[in-house]
């Protein structure tokens, strides 16, 4: 059958008219530092667990899966409670495919048409595509301070004037870097509850950063604070998509009115399942990484790279240039990185010892050419 | 952490207060026949094949999915082909998880606020909550026809009236099992591209009926017509949560303008080809099937029952007494079957013979104490 029309031939809605779809160029290239991927394969041991729990559950695929996923919640639970010593149970916990979803569902509950979320720019890219996926409003608010840190005054006053029904903080923000400290999470918070709202503390890149997780901050903010995680990076678990939210019970109650029924396959539940009882072995690759990172950075700085200083696994720095022509010429060293848009930076996502090396051989090249 | 407050105390969307989470109850009965699954686990050759394949894959897991799936959808396309005898390739299937997931994403894009959906019912009771959560309109024209047919001259007419930018046909009709003929769907076709909308036909369990496939008429309405599918029923995939669609390669463009970005798995995607590498075994438990449908009618029918023909893997009958106590007389004898909510009739799961014997045994004893 071949192609008779184009979309523009199509009844969309009018707002997705002329847009093309996201997402990163997925290129085959060396050294694929371009997704904040953790580069670590699972280990040897997860993966004969996993294969023996897939060989154990296949005979049962013609059944749906267990709607609620209470057993990869409870793991969950248990993995949260251990890595930031809040103590979470199966009711404080929700999962679904990739934080993209437990995003989305948050938005369908608590957004919406009529309904405004804010969010602090530059930070995670999908946030203003699943509000306008959810119709929800996006209030822009840019992070003026340094090192693309919150202004928390400005923040503060925002919040108080535009009411907005949910505030995004990531944190460690993605692209940047950095953390926003408790203390200041208080004052967004107490800020957003105030506005008769809610806040999404976004921590998909959490483990790798010493500051305190914000979920001991759920018992002071029960209605009014969602942390969202991912098993992406840390847990080197981008292919299994498995997003997780923590929060008080009532926020669970109120995602499945939304979410759709078996939204979790049986394999999904299982796999992740499994990857949590190995967090220790995978925990230790973030370690690693940290220990690269800091290695990078300072090699970058050492070549005379400006680097926004990261408690991530990815390093955002200022480039000598137009940031798209530098991403091409690193990419030409074949080293993909990212260029997210933001006006004279590029972010590269912390590899193996050995891609960090490419990556650092392709920075020294190409400062030299600009210098 | 213990529960400090109730979704009450949340602020969630006005239209979600009050509202109960979607779902069959998960109980533990030995003749489980009520979530319209196939009965027969995957094959020992399909589950040698995905262990193996699990294995192969398990150690890439730290990576991103293929985004698009492309190796997926042409083995979709290909069974597709295979099945229908309408030759289809990659570019006009689309896949994601869970029919419920295909049809969220098509109403994201071609529904959504201030525009509607017409729906005829008793039909999948996910259509009405689909739309709900993407702020469409939902119109309900119910099925008046004999056997809960749809009255086709009455559905031109509501479409003209109404001008629904969606309509929704599902054939073969869940909960009734009737289908609706290719004649009657080019009627509705006719009227919805009148109307400047599009049509889904849901052939959910299209491969327990000997109806042709609605993807022949893809070539002549290619600006209007999605047919949408899944996995879960003919494939004994339930667990899997694959769900796809069929149609022209604009709309595949359109859905990737609100899908989230990988959201399929790694797992999802592979488990899924596997699957359908073995589609011939599997499809053997569908003609299996098919026979023990036509048995469960006639005695059915037998015992005084009054059944509405069924081209599905499920059975509709009329039962003497009201619905939902006759539905807990059969659970009372250990057979789970669906109350779904319409008046005097329920709705039983065609399973292995065994559990069919059950339900026949409970019927026989069911229809002699109403009479």
């Amino acid at each position: 059958m071949t192609d008779q029309i184009s979309v523009a031939d199509l009844p969309l809605r009018p707002e997705l008219r002329g847009q093309s779809a996201y997402g990163a160029p997925q290129l085959t290239v060396t050294n694929q530092l371009n997704t904040n991927e953790n580069p670590y394969p699972p280990s040897a041991g997860l993966v004969e667990d996993l294969v023996a729990e897939v060989a154990r559950l296949a005979s049962t695929l013609n059944r749906y899966p267990e709607r609620d996923s209470v057993g990869l919640r409870e793991e969950l639970a248990s993995y949260v409670s251990r890595q930031t010593g809040v103590q979470v149970g199966v009711d404080n916990v929700w999962a679904a495919n990739g934080s993209n979803e437990i995003l989305q569902q948050l938005l369908q509950a608590f957004g919406g048409p009529g309904r405004r979320v804010l969010g602090f720019t530059p930070s995670y890219s999908m946030h203003p595509i699943l509000a306008a996926g959810t119709q929800t409003e996006f209030i822009d608010l840019p992070r003026t301070g340094e090192n693309f840190s919150i202004d928390i005054d400005a923040a503060v006053q925002a919040i108080g004037e535009k009411k907005p029904d949910i505030v995004f903080v990531t944190t460690p923000n993605n692209p940047t870097g950095g953390v926003t400290s408790v203390a200041d999470l208080r004052r967004i918070l107490d800020a957003g509850r105030e506005a008769g709202g809610i806040v999404i503390i976004d921590e998909a890149y959490a483990e790798f950063s010493g500051e305190p997780s914000a979920a001991e901050l759920i018992a002071e903010y029960p209605a009014s604070l969602v942390v969202s995680r991912t098993m992406s990076k840390a847990f080197d678990f981008a292919g299994g998509r498995l997003g997780y939210f923590i929060a008080d019970p009532a926020f669970i109650e109120a995602v499945m009115l939304v979410r759709l029924p078996y939204h979790l396959s049986t394999l999904s539940q299982a796999a992740a399942t499994v990857a949590l009882r190995h967090s220790n072995e995978t925990l230790a690759t973030v370690d690693a990484l940290r220990g690269e990172r800091d290695r990078v950075v300072a090699a970058l700085e050492e070549l005379g790279y400006g680097v926004v200083p990261s408690e991530s696994n990815f390093i955002f720095f200022a480039v000598p240039g137009d940031a798209h022509d530098i991403w091409q010429r690193f990419l030409d060293h074949d080293v993909l990185i990212r260029d997210v848009g933001v006006t004279g930076h590029l972010r590269m996502t912390v590899g193996l010892p050995q891609e960090n090396d490419a990556f650092l051989a392709a920075a020294a090249t190409i400062i030299g050419e600009h210098t």
